[in-house]
């Protein structure tokens, strides 16, 4: 059996720190599925379909990496691309207190759905994206923290 | 002096979290009065009313819980229902940090108000009412997570 | 039922900060057994023996609350003195990440144990009978520590 | 060169917590600018310019301290005050956890400040401004969380 | 290229946790390789060939799953057994933070050497080497904290 | 007055993530007092006097940095070298939480002493003196965990 990881978030935007998760990550699986998940209550910076774009366009060469957009539960989308795995980083014990949760959450609404961590790099791991959001807002360049320029 | 706790939340909904905490504290305490506080400025999902009697149904059986409504400042309730403790559940160090500053705030504005900690039983530990929220928000069945059908 | 907390631990030395844990605590129980562990392969600095004399001097108009040394295991001991509670201090998240491991772990050798915390003062939770035996090797006066002088 | 400490936040209000690190950083700097930051997005419960009086009011005769109004970065306004340090509190391993990320992002921008921590004195450490925000909010007395009246 | 992990440790003894992360993690690679490190300064309770020899008998009819017990440092064994990748359970913020570090050491020895994590299964994460070798010292029942019989 | 901190430590051995907070805090001082505690109940990999040699060896250009040893209580020796700060680095949240007794302990001891924290640049916050302790203990290079060679 294919071993498919999904890497679910918002992206908004994808950062250096998802990926590194996915890059290291990709090693693991035959396949990462990163999972952009809509919202339609949130407000986003950068569009969900912009950010498709940029994260496929990055990848276009990496045949085991692609970006895909979803709505719904996590655990039911694992389900529809087939992901038997959820791959997740964790950057500090704040992460790992709310991913532990979650991970359970996800194991009793699908039981087979296994959930692998990585840990950030260390000189990725302060790169979040409402800091991100937060220095875009304020006119700084972000492409430093991206892994392509917005 | 009969001893008295406090079980305050929101409880939207009331989980078996929750149930865990309550029964548990129960042997502590002659009474345990769950406090369901109202804030008209947040939404709710289940409303307090709904909560209020499925509670109190579920523990009718029960004579020393019960469940009330309260407004206002949770310190101040206790002293209305001549509560002497809080009864309060830990799930992991995020509550610790959060519970340890409302336990010392709590003690500043009521000297005699303590706050007593019972650790949630570990394979509840991961259901949150947010998480169940969220599984009710997708249409899932959240009956598993709750001691009662709702 | 009588409810009885033991209050398990070292003491090499008892400090205010299980002082302050007791004296709470002794509002919740009828009676609080403050149990000295004795271990023959752990050196101690100060004996058993003094410290037993020591708190239950301290404690001699307290009906409520008493100190018994024991052997072996903290959860069979709870069960010899009839006590179905075991009381415990929170420092910090460190403290609540190994309480948490003991209190399954207890629950697990005798299920009707219950472990019922409560947070240290924050005055007082800096102090640790570790910091104490290394002030009083380097010869300083370690009185302000405790609840009874040395 | 002149050693000036930003100690930038929102204040709303400036607590007893806020006036003990400012007043401990102040032995370390020869200068410590509390900068309020505004935030137009963000409703406020005390006004920026009311807090920047009441503090300029308590700290009139201390020639090493005073309040300033800004918008933008943080990172930024330091610059602009002179300042090669960031002064930040920690009161817990949830404040340590968020203001590490902050200060690598900082870092990153301007890669000339440094950010210097001081722990909350551990009889203040519960009060932050968002406790002291519920209790006014509930028409509590608030005086005594403050180093002023409001 | 055959995904080879090793999973560390002194299993002094090898518990329920460690077999949940080493089945459930057997899912992820084609080869798991139980390490089990010999350190001659450690006295340990269970010897290294006892515990070779459970662990071989309890997964004799998985063939992804084998002991092998080493000396030196573990990044190196790693190499010796072909394997790129480290299995590691974490339990709570405490093993994370310990996890990260040796994580990191681990990289930089030896740079294609990915450590992947699972978090252990709520209802096991108490059990440790420790909690077992202490019930064990006191002449208690094991055998529930492990997947054989000692 | 002259600010003069000093930077406790058992430097066994001084380490780059030593190096980074001695470095970047003395920015902050007039004066940093690197002081190796010697403590005859411990064994040492790497001697006191070695490493006293290489550390001031290695600042010999740099006036405010100067390496000492002392034995006894660090709060008394901060006294004999006019330090009236202590300057610590932390890595992550258990580091918090020990240097967070310490520190309150210090204060007790002698109460003008005032601990000034930094965070240790992220990609050494791995560095520890024990793991690179276990790293030379297997014949390892350890030279890139240092700022020196040994």
């Amino acid at each position: 059996m294919k071993k498919i990881a999904l890497f679910p978030g918002s992206f908004d935007p994808f950062t250096k720190g998802h990926a590194d998760i996915v890059e290291r990550g990709s090693k693991l699986f035959d396949e990462v599925v990163i999972g952009i998940g809509e919202n339609i209550k949130k407000k986003r910076f950068f569009s969900v379909d912009l950010m498709l774009d940029k994260i496929n366009s990055y990848y276009k060469n990496n045949t085991k990496i692609r970006a895909v957009k979803y709505t719904g539960l996590t655990a039911k989308f694992a389900q529809e691309v087939n992901a038997n795995f959820l791959l997740r980083g964790l950057r500090n014990t704040t992460d790992f207190e709310f991913e532990n949760s979650v991970a359970q959450a996800n194991r009793h609404v699908f039981d087979q759905l296994e959930t692998v961590f990585i840990i950030t790099s260390p000189n990725l791991a302060f790169i979040s994206s409402s800091v991100v959001r937060e220095l875009y807002n304020y006119n700084q360049n972000i492409n430093s923290f991206l892994p392509f320029d917005l």
